[in-house]
């Protein structure tokens, strides 16, 4: 069935990407794997492809696209050889859509053209250890001097990209919280990676997204210039929400991908997979099995490309985005579960893709707001 | 968000029904329920109000729509009251696609008129006592005499609407199988209700679609003009196969519309239904259901909508049909449980529209083809 | 696998209900079906059999067991025919257990006798029109006269058996409630059917349970002698409640009982059923659902066996007999749905046994607490 | 509720292994995990605690138990801490209960010894790379020398306790199949691990069971006495059969350990873990969860106790076995999954408790016969 965004571009994209993949992904991937790191040289690869400037304005080295599409097709891609891209994700996903939509152009001029080639490595910290992501417990600071340099103190956790990020924008504490505003007072600072009194703490160890660099950071005393405040201040709370619906729709973009992918390696892995007793594939109930997962992945497919219509048009709301969100990694949790289930024993491997794409898949569950926060959303606007 | 198939013809067409039903069919339909029947004339209003005309060409008194779209509003529209049109679902859904792509000229202007102001009432008739619907396994027979005129005799059971019609679409054996060919040599006629050795058996008593008018008909040396026969002699199995993707589209659709009438009817009962103790709405766990359910319904929304604009474009492929009808059934199935689960008791009752909803559902899992049937057949799409 | 509560006596009684059914039941089951009621002889031969006895003591004309087992085998051979004793479940599993536990000597030597002949038949009366079963919600009233005599007005519904009961236990408010004790001040009166003012309102005919005889009762100043009072005054919830770890066993048992069934007759279905192609049975997915079937209900299995042993030892608590009822009923209810799935069409029929046992079914997940009550209680019992 | 298996040197032996998991193995754990391996001397530390004699007899050394309930406590203990014993699973679950079945007296004073002291680990070899483990497919040989010497030569992969083992037993062709019998012609060989030609291969990484020592062995002409078969010769499939349904009880068990583990963690975590906002646990959805999840323990828990006490009754039939296996591991696998959700991010992270239970427990549905074995197995019972 003819999918809404498809046109010649994407298909030449796409084309790109995957040999790209896999001429430069697939054989060292094993070994980036058991290192838990892509190297930092592969950004500067993804930047020569162009992957990073599909959003950015012409001007600044990239290409202008006003679509979507084009991630999807990236996370398609990926997927599709059940790899990573690392850190890049949280670059692309979560910090260009910040810039593009907050820095001042003076600012834009700076940064972007570093983000296009690769030189400059973007990752967002929110998060902090132990109390989570609401603004009310958000304990890293950052007043200002009367210079109005900001001097940023605390730690922040589950930072992708963390580990080679050359800048940060951190959400820390820049005025106390308003009585009848509570998400008031943080604010979202540029932090450049090499000042002084900013650290890489450990590197997480997480079920899957083995090569995200995912770290902790600790800020100790680091002076921020005022002029590298993206925003408004005071208003990091407001221009965060704003990102959710593209942010949702990205995961649930990621999580179509996937349960493809899966569905594509459990049939080449059914049909060829096994050499001494007729193909798995042949078993009525393997059959019965991938069908029903191919019908709720046309779902999966019907719901994203339906949002990424709407994103391109502008139209897609909170709670739409999050019903996308909610239903796509929901669905897509259990057709990879079955997806692995039907590879038997070889499932359970990490070097086989189905294994890898199960456990990437997890946490696509539990960000973005989890499936609770998704449903508080979705009810409010049901009216309840 | 903007569904694909809506503008101001449908937003009208969706008024007149909805003010319809408000009007002459709820104040009814208890009754209609516990007789199990639509009455006659209701057959006539629907035909005074341009719903059997909706797709038929203007010269015979239809309106020449060419979309699937305004079934797609008539079937919401009954889902919302939890009604239902009795055995007019037949007539517009199953009769009326093969009148239009298999009746002769002469045969479309002697029968459309009628099937537009709902003087003469269609249903079809393929499955036999015993023996389902497979074409092999079918016994009734229709030889041709020296005249050319089909001989009929046999019964048929599950005939939707047989109760009222006065055509039945018989699906007879007319010459034997051919080896190569197993379904060949079924033909259908338009069999006169009037017509000596005709005869309506058995009501069948259903878990729901209690209104529909299903019947047993019996036919003894019942004579049929050649002129009777519709589409290719021997060429019915083929007939009904080109309308499977259309019909299965439609039971998706019905599915859809059960589904979304089901949450709202959910919203309403936690939201208003309890005068003592605090609404149960207020209760998260219910809120967290209901959004769960939207999340499925947006979903079902979206592949149906993709499924319709496909039919329109003549584009949709019988693969897409199955995995649309498949997804939709299963997943309307589970909201509406979900739905009826969160009204407690009263949901037990069949004066309760959920109750009414989950049991005409039921049949939707069960129906044009089940649900092992389009596995089968996605399967094969996937080179299974 | 050896099962907890089997021994010879069990093993007879259940080979004299087994003749019973067959003999008895199953011939005339098609006609109650459509008169919505069972005939009230039908009772009389249930006390014959020794149905009503089971749990009685010996003097009373009863069989003096101590076991719910019975009631086990009882519910395991009526499901297994896919019948129903119409409104003795009441009569034997709510009001005779309120009884034993309650009444005076004297009142049981006035009631007992004739509820083990089927003499006098009991039904159960809490549920009120339009405020559910909560004690702050009832409005019916009995005031004492100042010579003892309750007058009862008021009206009840879902009132199981109500159509031919002879005396109705009614949950009346006598007092007003205690500020610390909002379910204070409602009592139980065992009222004489034959009563002045005593009326029996509409039938409800909800999904399933057709037999049942469930209706609405209205009471317009009848007079309840003093003597008639069960258990302690003003203390009806706390006497219901002491009910309900038997009752929710007793629910989780009949769900047993269906689930087994639905598995036996879609095995014999899918085996014998269809003339003319293959066997169901023969395909790989059929034998796949219905094993997986089979060790769901082997499960159900442990969990009632386990229950019952415990409550015949007198160490049921709420929480186990809440999570049993809870695991039990959702899980019958996935199975009897694969099952009626795997009948095809034929499965909508209400002539079809699993047509019966999944219409009959679906009220065992919303009474005795529905589902929502029984996480509640098992959540507090976890210390949540 | 009372469970079947429990009396006062269980709970003792509980007390012991509790105290000794959080004095030895919770503060290393989190070392061992990153290394992939125990130390060799952990197994040691075993012996010394009796775990490897619970069912040995006296004369070797052993408690003598003649009870499974003594591993079901261990495993409960140690999923409670979301540890693991390593290799030691497989030379107490797999190996020991094989010796103890086929070894000779004079073999079983040779090794039991050394299997009590943890002197002697054993691991059990059958799978083969690409081949599975089949009969049929196996190729790795063993022809006895004149002399009666076996000369070993092929490999093996998804040996558990591979990387540690003193002792390996295992499954080579010694004779070809028969063709009324293709299972034939297969023995277990004890072979030692210090022979020449014997090679531990690469370790396999796994999605869990991070510290379990697996993998791949080669033999290239290693010479095997014949005092070192086990069993009866060109018999292994069959021996190996008739451990399935221990094996699956096994498996079954260590999937109840898992899934009440998680609640235990999720309750602690959501009544605990979040200092800045109210409690998780505070909120309805939570406590539905959780109570939801109980339910299904419970139900675990009951299939679990019934299948043991049938097991040390000796009554425990293949089918119940595998019935057993696939509802405990189907329904833990959607415990732990609900259960890793309530964590949010946190549950992503391989320090917290409850990923490492949700990747420790996805091969439980993969081993002992994967899912569809068992259903095949089932249905057969079912005269399916």
């Amino acid at each position: 069935m003819r999918r809404t965004a498809s046109d010649d571009d994407l298909v030449a994209f796409r084309a790109t990407i995957r040999a790209f993949i896999d001429a430069e992904v697939v054989p060292s991937f094993g070994r980036w794997y058991r290192d838990g790191l892509v190297p930092r040289e592969f950004y500067y690869r993804l930047g020569d492809l162009g992957v990073f400037g599909l959003e950015v304005p012409v001007e600044f080295g990239g290409s202008g696209h006003n679509s979507l599409a084009y991630r999807g097709v990236l996370a398609e891609e990926i997927a599709r050889a059940a790899v990573s891209f690392g850190g890049a994700s949280a670059h692309l996903a979560r910090c260009l859509p910040l810039i593009t939509a907050l820095a001042t152009p003076a600012q834009q001029a700076r940064w972007l053209p570093g983000v296009v080639t690769g030189d400059t490595m973007f990752a967002l910290a929110v998060s902090e250890p132990g109390t989570g992501s609401e603004p009310e417990g958000m304990r890293t600071t950052a007043p200002q001097t009367a210079e109005g340099t900001y001097v940023l103190n605390g730690s922040k956790t589950y930072v992708i990209g963390g580990v080679h990020a050359d800048r940060v924008i951190v959400c820390a504490r820049t005025a106390p919280p308003r009585p009848d505003d509570p998400a008031f007072g943080l604010s979202l600072l540029v932090v450049d990676a090499s000042a002084a009194g900013f650290r890489v703490g450990r590197r997480l160890d997480t079920l899957g997204r083995k090569v995200s660099g995912t770290a902790e950071l600790t800020f100790t005393d680091v002076r921020v210039p005022a002029a590298d405040l993206l925003g408004d201040p005071h208003r990091a709370a407001a221009h965060l929400a704003v990102q959710l619906p593209q942010q949702r729709l990205g995961i649930a973009v990621g999580a179509y991908a996937r349960a493809k992918a899966a569905i594509r390696f459990t049939r080449n892995h059914t049909r060829d997979g096994v050499p001494i007793t007729r193909p798995v594939a042949a078993v009525q109930h393997t059959k019965f099995e991938l069908a029903g997962c191919r019908a709720e992945v046309d779902a999966i497919e019907a719901v994203v490309d339906r949002a990424l219509s709407a994103h391109d048009r502008d139209e897609l709301d909170p709670a739409h985005a999050a019903s996308a969100e909610l239903f796509a990694t929901e669905t897509a949790g259990r057709v990879i579960d079955r997806c692995l289930q039907l590879h038997g024993g070889a499932g359970y491997l990490t070097d086989s893709p189905i294994a890898r794409l199960y456990a990437d898949h997890r946490v696509d569950r539990l960000q973005g707001g989890d499936s609770d926060t998704l449903r508080t959303l979705i009810a409010a606007d049901m009216g309840l």
